[in-house]
Parts: structure tokens; sequence; C-alpha cells
């Protein structure tokens, strides 16, 4: 299929790169400023290089991506909420010209669900979205293939960023501030960290879950959401003497979207250390699975927007 | 879609009992010695009470049942090595009539691949076989979405019969001999437990994973494989001094296949407990995906073959 990429931050960057891998093309590549198009394919490294070098990523406009022929429109911009402009529209544009929608930004999906699915109903194109929920863990096939009805409840750790920070808080004795700051120095939590330490992007996932799993209905605003900033490390001692631990854990029902810190058994499944993440889902009639893996980066989360243009009907 | 289930044990009867739940419809199933057979659709229920009850499951011979008007062929006759016959015949029958076939049958998969393979190419229907490896726990479709070429290993606990007897035998310091009998009692394990307990089936589904990854080349034969029946109850005491335990471990990958009794951490992802199997799927740009779940069992299966069913492309 040939993808038309808008994004080029670590996950657009590494679509573009494993695109040919999956046996795709791609056609064009934007960030905010400028775009590389080219209907017969882009030359892939050589633009990353100018990405990566900060030069223009090609001579075109943001805007020419939409006038090429493409097959999947690779929605791989910055997460926004509320109206989740400008990812809804390029959605909307998308599926409006008849062609597929795969997103790995978690503001449409999460905000404007039931709009999203009714453009779909109205279009030739389809839409998947399996790398806005847990990176590299195909947590949406697996509801998808068991039947959404099935399965009852999804629960789990979609922060890594929380989940580093609480692990490294148990493991040294040390206080969040500080274990914060060395997980910025790492690149594992953002100079901004605030939607990762307070919950929200975890929430936007469960939001999403809760979405796939009653077919719309939930937004951001409807779930209840507490963060880790305020855990001492006391409470992780106290946790400990007790053979438990602390982790941000999510759960997403058809009634309801929580996020909060837990105790969890300190050996248990929940209590995945690191980055990593781990979703548990419940079905009707084959009890539980649970998925573990990496949950975000560049190249984990473009192996899930890459199933999922495996997976997308052949127009 | 129209299923047609040859097998009527635990696999063939939960796959008609949920066949609707999930939109599809069984137009026939049979056991070794008689079929229902009905084009606008058996009654499940009623076809169910017979065999339970021990009557006959219909008033029609097996043979009838590739007269019927089906689209997808259930194999869930009992797993059979070598020339894995009747399954395989049952298979290239359906395959050559243009019919989609999907396996929880072991056989044909673990030992002819390059002949179904060859089948499936020369016919209008797919093979799909999810149901042969992990029960409920989606393996054989997260590599299919990942593409085959992009895992390197599959490594994992996949016989539930040999962890709950070695789960049992660290917890309670018991010997093989007795948690042997107390899983026969439980019907953990079979009267006649030998495929379980020195690994055969274990094996075939680590060759069906080797055969995915490499698309076809092995066969039971081509496995090196021992089993539990001779871990002595020290074995464990000795690994649990050391924070580790034993398990039946398998590993899949494009040149071997092996399984075997492996020393574990004690508390890491591969110690499943009791029953559970799980999944480690080793990834090139992903890293390592571990899926848990119930491996065996009527229904979890069933959720196996019905998945399967709605990845089947429309003929």
């Amino acid at each position: 299929m040939r993808l038309a990429i808008l994004g080029a931050g670590d996950v657009g960057r590494s679509v573009a790169d494993l695109a040919s891998e999956y046996g795709h093309e791609v056609v064009a590549i934007a960030d905010s400023s400028d775009a590389a198009v080219d209907p017969s394919g882009i030359d892939v490294e050589r633009t990353l290089e100018r990405k990566v070098g900060n030069e223009p990523v090609g001579t075109a406009a943001p805007e020419d991506v939409f006038e090429t022929e493409y097959d999947v429109l690779i929605e791989a911009t910055p997460t926004t909420l509320d109206d989740a402009e400008p990812g809804f529209t390029h959605t909307k544009r998308a599926l409006e010209a008849d062609r597929h929608v795969v997103l790995a930004n978690k503001g449409p999906v999460a905000e404007r669900y039931g709009e999203l699915r009714a453009l779909e109903a109205e279009s030739a194109g389809s839409i998947r979205f399996e790398a806005t929920v847990g990176g590299a863990i195909p947590v949406l096939s697996t509801i998808e293939d068991s039947t959404p009805q099935a399965v009852t409840t999804v629960r789990g750790v979609l922060n890594g960023t929380a989940n580093f920070i609480l692990t490294r808080m148990a493991a040294e004795g040390l206080d969040y501030e500080h274990v914060l700051a060395e997980a910025q120095d790492l690149g594992v939590a953002e100079a901004d960290p605030t939607f990762d330490v307070d919950g929200t992007d975890a929430a936007l996932k469960f939001v999403i879950l809760a979405n796939v799993l009653s077919d719309g209905g939930f937004s951001l605003s409807d779930a209840t959401v507490e963060g880790i900033q305020n855990i001492p490390g006391s409470a992780l001692d106290l946790a400990a003497e007790d053979g438990r631990t602390i982790r941000l854990i999510g759960e997403a029902t058809r009634e309801s979207v929580r996020v909060g810190p837990r105790l969890v058994p300190e050996n248990g499944a929940l209590a995945v250390t690191g980055t990593r993440n781990i979703v548990q889902i419940e079905t009707r009639h084959a009890g539980s699975l649970a998925s573990s893996g990496r949950g975000a980066g560049g190249p984990e989360t473009a192996t899930a927007v890459l199933s999922d243009v495996g997976r997308l009907p052949t127009r």
C-alpha cells in the first residue's frame, strides 16, 4: 500500500523507516511546516536524514499530502485533547476521500470516537488504531478477534514513564522528584512529563478501550483519573513489607474508565518493571489473557501501525 | 459463515455452542460414527444434548458433511502423527472443493505443513490454525500481524498438564507419580497422559511455530524433545533454594525446535502456574512480547477457532 505519513516525530519516522520491510511504499511524509511528496515513493533515507539534521523534510507543503495518490493516511501527529485537532480533521479529510486511516494519535479516537465511526461508515476507507494503545502489544486486534462483546474488562499498566518511576522508587528507596529527574535524564520522561505522571496518557488509552468495548460513548472527561505525583517513598516501603508494590493501573469496562495508583502483589503479573506495559483482557469464555511488552518507542509503535496497515481491507 | 464441524469432542462441541454468538451458523457436525446435517442450520442445543447423552449426534453419516453447502470446515478431530490422517484428507477435500478450513487438529499442520500450503495455493479457500497453538492465546495471529520475518524466536510453556504437575510438585514437595494421579483425578491429565508428559504435545505446537516462521520445513521428527517424567522432587527443592523452579519450556526458531525441562526464575514470566500457558515472541523491532492465558479447554480453544473464522477472506 502507498502510505502518506502525517507527523515526522519518533513514530512517523519509524513508520517511514520500516515501511518497505512490510511491503509498503511511502509516498509522502509531513511535519508541521514541510512535506516530502513523491507519488513513485520518496527517498526515505535521505528524507529522514534531513529531518534529523533539522532541515526541512522536503520542498512541498504539508497541505500537498492530501493531493497525492495514497492508499493509507498514517496519522502520527501529536495527541491533542478536546477537539483533537488537527488530527481529527486530517482523519476526516482522508475518509471523505475514501482513503484508509491508521492512527497513532490518541486524540481523535479518545475524544471524538462516535464522529470517527460515523465518517468511516460513509467512506470506502476504514480506520484502525492499534498503535494508540500499548505500543507493540496487540491489544485492540486481540479484542477485535475475540469480538468486543466477549470481553468484559481490560485492565493494566499502559504508561511506561509512570511505571519506570514507580519501579525505581521502590527499588532504590528514592523519592518521586529524584526519580523523575533521573527519568528525564534518560529520556524516559519528557521535559514536560505532566500527561505521563498525572495519568492523562494512560486514561486516554483506557478511554479508547472503553470506546471499543461499547462502540463509543466515552471521552477523557468521563474517566476518573489520579496520577503518581503525590506518592511518597514511604508508601512503597510500607507496601513492600506486605509483599506488595504500587503501580499506576487503569481499568476499562463498558460502564467506566478509571486510572490511579493501586497496590499490587510484588511478584504478580501487574507489577511489570521499568517502562514495560501489560494488559489483562478478561473474556467470557476464555478466562483472562495477559499481554506484556514495550508500550512505547518509535519502532515499537511503528510495528503496531504497520500491523494495522496489513489488516486493512483492500479497497 | 456456515460452519461444518468435524469432531464432536470438547472443542467441536464448544465451537457449535458459541458459533451463533460470533454471528455464524452450524450446518453440520460429525463424530467418528454419525453426523447431524442441515443446510438451514442444525439445532445445536438438541444435537449437543444427544452427544452428551451418548446418543448418535444425528441421522446422517460423517461422509455426508462433505456434500453439504458450507463455507468453512472446522477440523477438530483428534490430533494424529506421521500421516496425520484422517485430518489431512479432511482438509484436502475441503480445499479441493474451494472451501476454507480452520484447524484445531495439530497433526496436519505439524507433520505435513508444506503439502497443506500447496493445496491452499491451488484453492479459493484458505487455512487458519490459531487453535493448534496456545488455545485462547493469540499467538499465530500476533506473528502474522507482526509479519513472520520480524519474529526471531518463540519460546514458552504450551502444555498445561505438564505445567500443572510441575507447579504442584514444587508447591507441595510431592513426587511426580503422586501429582500425576492428582492431575488425572482433576481431569487435568488424561487417562493416557503420555503426549502431555513426554513433551510431544508441546513439541507439536513448537513445530507448528517453526513452520510458520520458516514457511515450512519442520515435522515432529525434527524436534529435540524431553519430557518431565524423570524429574525427581529433589530437583525442584534444589532449584527453589536458588530462587528458581522447573518448567517444560519449548523454543522455536527458523533453525530448530526444542522442548525440555528448564530452570527458570521462580518469579519470572516463564514460571506460569497451574495449567496456564505463556508465549514469548522475540521481534526485530519491538523487543519481546509475552502473552499468557488458558492454553486448553473446549470454550477457550473454540474462541481461537472462531477468531480464525472471523479473519478468513470472504470468498
